[in-house]
């Protein structure tokens, strides 16, 4: 299929939701608006949370390009660094840039429209140039804008989601006809599949070992937007914790499973005193039970977990 | 004055009109519509163009500002180059760029708004943004607005003017109470002021000297907005010229007296044949005078001028 003569609208490497749904929008908009053909692509696979997107929506996937030559023109959606572009995209005929990023590393021989956005999500901005432009997004096309707002802003909870964000999402949700809490737990359940990973995978995935007056203990910690995923993890670690101790050489093993939803942790633990640690640095009498202690409000190992661990293991 | 808590607003390195005039309207602009305190700034001296425009609309001269510091906040007007940024701003607490250049080379630590559009000039943005913003622009911000857009596209008759810049000017125009033609005019002859250049400033500040078949032969250039600094530099051209044979060692010499407004170029020549040369090469018989001969649609040296003399010399 030849795209030579057309203009590729392209994401970022590793693209994410918004570097899907916002290019497939955005390259709609310009073949409605602007002259010339332009022609949606992606930098990367598709990652299983943007695939039950592209599903519910019955949307089709861009077209994978992996190397950019240098007299193409193209259109670099929510990224703006070298490093994050499809190889030689960044020595292309950069013609427009719409992101909502850090001002990086590319530079451009001509003036072109960039438009940088401190917003929480790409979409956001292009659903702003959608209405600039006095066209109406599509049943589709709005599902997908709203798709990729809720996975950047983890559905309007991220510390990175404006107002604008949230007023952009609540519009599409209502022209896509979708409840939006319904539909992000199923997105981000389709995201989050533990597939195949052993406990031990998940346990270790963001590992670290700490010390107190010789004391060793380890901390784990996995985020999760769906509390089925959530259980299901719980599950496996609370049969594989033990296992770590002497693995790890460690007195107690924690293990944060972190619910964005709830902003709490469930605390999974193992070794002598470590509930003792815990009991002791939180007020955790309410919310204990076989499978672990519940954390309310705790969220961040760095910030709440290790200094209130570090007075009292 | 202190500028510790407000927040900069300024243009690049050796001002121009659209550096100084954008820089004032956003400034206003952002003090109506945002939280905290926007100060006019400017990274240079103002040229006697701009000082024309901030006396017509009887506006304030921004504040010099030499040095910024690094926890500065700073709005960065009309450019996106290190090199042409205030000393220090490159590395200030950048919060905004609006610019209509390449994108070049700075870098931001945090997501910031960066609109960069590939129009005229800075100000036909910072108009839209007025728009955007619902806020009308009065008559001193109009004009302001309106002369750098005639600066940046020299009455509309760059290669860079957009017909947004048309439309946008047309519209300040309107508010201003301008005639764009008559007062374009007075604003380039107040930035054209020969005061104190001689002849030999004028001659040599864009000379080249040529060669064919062992016919040494110079061309010099200036331009002009302004009909009547053009003839001023016309006089002491004409009286200078017969001088530069000898100091050149050259065969002949010519002299382009090019009238942007016009798109032409009066010729002023020395040596002989050069009449001749000119001559043979165009079709001047009507537009010649004892004051040099006129050139209808002759306004490049390199393309039009230096062909058509390396064949009739």
């Amino acid at each position: 299929m030849g795209i030579e003569n057309k203009t590729i609208v392209i994401g970022h490497k590793n693209p994410d939701t918004d570097s899907i749904c916002s290019v497939i929008a955005y390259t709609e908009l310009k073949n409605k608006t602007a002259d010339g053909e332009f022609v949606a692509c992606r930098a990367g696979e598709i990652s299983s949370e943007t695939q039950y997107v592209l599903d519910a929506f019955e949307a089709e996937v861009p077209e994978l390009v992996t190397e950019v030559a240098e007299d193409q023109a193209v259109i670099l959606i929510d990224h703006n660094e070298k490093t994050q572009c499809a190889d030689g995209a960044d020595d292309a005929q950069i013609i427009e840039i719409i992101d909502h990023h850090k001002i990086g590393s590319i530079e451009t021989k001509d003036p072109i429209l960039f438009r940088n956005e401190p917003v929480g999500c790409s979409a956001t901005i292009i659903t702003k140039m959608y209405k600039e432009a006095g066209v109406e997004p599509d049943k589709k096309t709005a599902g997908l804008l709203l798709s990729a707002i809720l996975s950047d802003t983890l559905n309007f909870r991220s510390p990175t989601c404006t107002d604008r964000d949230v007023e952009t999402g609540r519009e599409l949700a209502s022209i896509a006809g979708v409840d939006t809490d319904d539909y992000a737990v199923k997105m981000f359940e389709a995201g989050e599949k533990l597939d195949g990973k052993t406990a031990e995978d998940i346990f270790y995935s963001d590992f670290k070992i700490f010390e107190k007056d010789d004391i060793r203990f380890g901390i784990g910690q996995a985020s999760f937007m769906s509390q089925s995923t959530l259980d299901e993890a719980r599950a496996m670690i609370t049969d594989y914790i033990d296992e770590t101790l002497a693995k790890d050489n460690t007195k107690m093993a924690f293990f944060m499973l972190t619910s964005i939803q709830d902003q709490s942790s469930r605390m999974i633990y193992a070794g002598e005193g470590a509930r003792e640690a815990l009991e002791s640095g939180f007020d955790v009498t309410q919310n204990a039970d076989e499978e672990g202690i519940l954390l309310k409000d705790v969220v961040s190992r760095k910030k709440q977990l290790v200094p209130a661990l570090m007075e009292t293991v």
